[in-house]
């Protein structure tokens, strides 16, 4: 099948050059493609689906918890930006600014959004009065704008898609549940959608979001062994109430300051599906976020191939399954490479020399085996294969992990376990051995695990060690 | 009912102000609030839940029929948006642009999109080689930023959400087609979602967008008797396709220019609704839009009433009616209030006296007319009642228009009709006639109707009359 090797050629190895084979995928999958402004992508139809089923399993989950969605404007003005300190530090060299209309310059510069906490907090200080207000749980899906100087698609871009959750309670315990709560939800997500297992834990005081007290993150381990920090959820205590002045009146009559959570996940999943879960013939879908579930591909179609073909989307669709038929005159083998490299989970091939004997076969995206099946089992087939799948593909991502993971005592042994990629544990004594480790290696604490210490004293540093972190290259 | 009153007694009355009473109602009902960008507002819980069920209807008819979503970047660069002259002119004075990041100076200005016609041109251009790609139909969920002037809350703003479809084809025919297609899909909204009778027509030359060569659009008549441009949809031709070079070889194996369209509509319908339905008593939402369909109130609760409450809810929430049981200390004089204000369409009141002879009060919000239902009645009541109450509320805004349009045979009976609102019939000779009616009385030319002329001669110009235009005074 000349179509289908040209088309498979056309992207890099994974193992030759995953940055390449990456940047490939997106392309060829169609999940992205480059627009006029540079370091802005465009969300094709498929990539943009994906972020959809992404968007429907959250929401669901967000309102069953309580929360509601609302819109914040995308502008900012700058003075409002700039009330947290911390804050502002943290996003102030990569926000973008409206500062004229072309006819008539403002008068005060507004910056686009990287993240909206202040709006929220803004918003919460003029609503909120009295214990019985609260909790307000609030989230948004916007997009927002920072100025990276090095982006690749959905990892890091100048804008990308989002969910900001803000959330503001009446005590430090309700507020610290809210943040472990979002963050379990999101460990949820991957298990059960992306079939991705996140690794979940708290950041260090290094690498926590500016302004927060505490942030939590799930983190993925890509195919390359590399980590993606693919979330987070923060617990502000009262510092942004203390600095937007979000005060209510407790049980007691009192004036006291709010507590206040945001977390956040974004189209930076998608980037973890794809090196997570891809191969050398492109995107590996689980198949339960797949926009496409089945195709269905006629091999040279007569009477009895098309309604057979037809018959078995009709099944199938009646299940809730989502099945495309492609009845399009480009060729069989053209289809199949098309539809691996676009990572559908499923792909039945109807072809009369099958169908004389009432077969057709099935052939699965992410092991590549095929099975022939008679006509009428297929309908009872795909839901418990794709449950298998979804099971399968969790089980390997996880076995990647695991593998993947080393424990090291000395500086020797971190290094030395670093060139194989992948998470390595080591007790260290806090954020001077971070810097160190992170300008000697390139690798940066992912999490901290609430695990006795590895050693008692800091392999780096030669002090005593104070905890124990899960340490990795990262994108 | 003291707090009932002093609820109410806070938003102006419709018919006294009807300006003041709507920007009211959009604050009492916590539909939205000021942000601290000028211009720029909150969608508040309320408010947004309104546009999602909107979103939710329009994002299935519009897969149904073949559309898919894709994201295009929040910024264009300038000499981008300038290559289609027409549609420059018509957006160039109502731009924000981005200039600077704070720390570095932009090579180029970059605009925060006011529309995408222009990077969906730019994409299509990429994509398209052969008419075997053709049609492609993408949409898309945004943001939209115009720097407005004057603004209001929902009908104009710095900032509006909105969804735009941008499709592209190989024939004028099918082109043409789906931009009527797409305008019947919003006049259905308006039948099955809103309860708004919309009126279709086309846009005269001086109305239409800039850049189109035919606008259509769905206007709604307030009960001020002034209408509200409420979606539009446009047919490019080949125009945009010459200016971004979308080519493609059709069937003959020539080089040819492809044909697209354009069609939106945005968070003004929140105010269409707002300004139909609407009430002293504050918001009415027609029963399928309601975020909450259903609130239940218990009265004096004791077991026997809060046990009733429970079940009520139970059993409505499982034939997937929005249910809301608000047990929470308030008065029921303010919570009766309080869900007048938001427009919750049945409200049932559960208290211990009906409770003794097995009775509810179910309460319509449209009418505020009362029914006394036997508890066990109450789960069969409520879907019919919803169907109901969806009809009469069309049917009472259908009314309004059919009793607010007029012909005018004179420029008299023209000035004459408009005193009391709505539409006015004419026939004009043109664009003359259209501008000088709007400098001498305010009304525009809303859509023009496939009618008999009402009269030879333009009343306004005196030439021969061309076309059969509806008028209105229109926000």
């Amino acid at each position: 099948m000349s179509n289908n090797k040209k088309l498979v050629e056309s992207i890099t190895s994974r193992d030759v050059d995953f940055s390449q084979w990456y940047t490939d995928l997106c392309l060829k999958a169609e999940l992205m493609d480059y627009s006029e402004a540079k370091g802005f992508i465009i969300y094709r139809p498929l990539g943009y689906a994906i972020w959809e089923n992404i968007q429907s399993y959250l929401d669901k989950k967000f309102k069953q918890t309580g929360h509601q969605n609302v819109y914040m404007p995308m502008l900012i003005p700058e003075s409002l930006f700039k009330i947290e300190k911390e804050h502002v530090e943290g996003f102030a060299p990569e926000v973008a600014m409206v500062t004229t209309t072309g006819v008539e310059d403002l008068a005060e510069r507004l910056l686009v959004r990287p993240t909206s906490e202040v709006l929220f907090g803004t918003h919460y200080a003029k609503i909120v009065r009295s214990h019985r207000d609260l909790p307000k749980k609030y989230n948004q899906w916007c997009s927002v704008v920072r100025w990276e100087k090095t982006t690749r698609p959905f990892l890091r871009g100048k804008e990308f898609l989002w969910q900001e959750g803000h959330t503001v309670h009446a005590t430090a315990e309700e507020a610290k549940e809210e943040t472990l709560r979002m963050l379990d939800i999101y460990e949820k997500l991957g298990r059960e959608l992306l079939a991705i297992p996140f690794v979940t834990g708290r950041k260090t005081e290094k690498e926590k979001f500016a302004g927060a007290l505490e942030t939590y993150s799930i983190e993925a381990l890509m195919h390359d062994g590399q980590a993606l920090q693919s979330g987070t959820s923060h617990y502000f205590g009262q510092e942004f109430a203390k600095a937007f002045g979000i005060k209510f009146t407790n049980n007691n009559n009192e004036l006291e300051y709010a507590y206040q959570t945001s977390w956040g996940v974004s189209t930076r999943l998608i980037g973890a599906v794809i090196m997570v879960h891809g191969d050398d013939e492109g995107l590996v879908l689980p198949p339960y976020l797949a926009p496409t579930q089945v195709v269905i591909i006629p091999i040279a179609a007569n009477d009895q191939v098309t309604e057979t073909a037809n018959k078995l989307k009709e099944e199938l669709e009646s299940q809730g399954i989502r099945v495309m038929l492609d009845d399009s005159k480009k060729s069989p083998g053209w289809k199949f490479a098309e539809y691996e490299m676009k990572g559908v989970p499923f792909r039945i091939e109807v072809g009369p020399r099958d169908l004389e004997h009432g077969n057709v076969q099935v052939v699965f995206r992410h092991t590549r085996e095929k099975a022939l099946l008679a006509v009428e089992d297929v309908k009872d087939f795909i839901q418990p294969a794709m449950k298998k799948m979804h099971e399968d593909m969790y089980q390997n991502a996880l076995n990647h992990v695991q593998t993947h993971t080393n424990v090291a005592k000395t500086y020797d042994e971190f290094k030395q376990h670093l060139k194989n990629g992948g998470y390595i544990k080591m007790s260290v004594s806090g954020q001077d051995a971070e810097i160190q480790i992170k300008a000697e290696t390139g690798a940066t604490a992912r999490v901290s695990v609430d695990e006795p210490l590895v050693t008692e004293i800091c392999p780096v540093t030669g002090k005593p060690a104070t905890m124990t972190i899960l340490f990795a290259r990262a994108y």
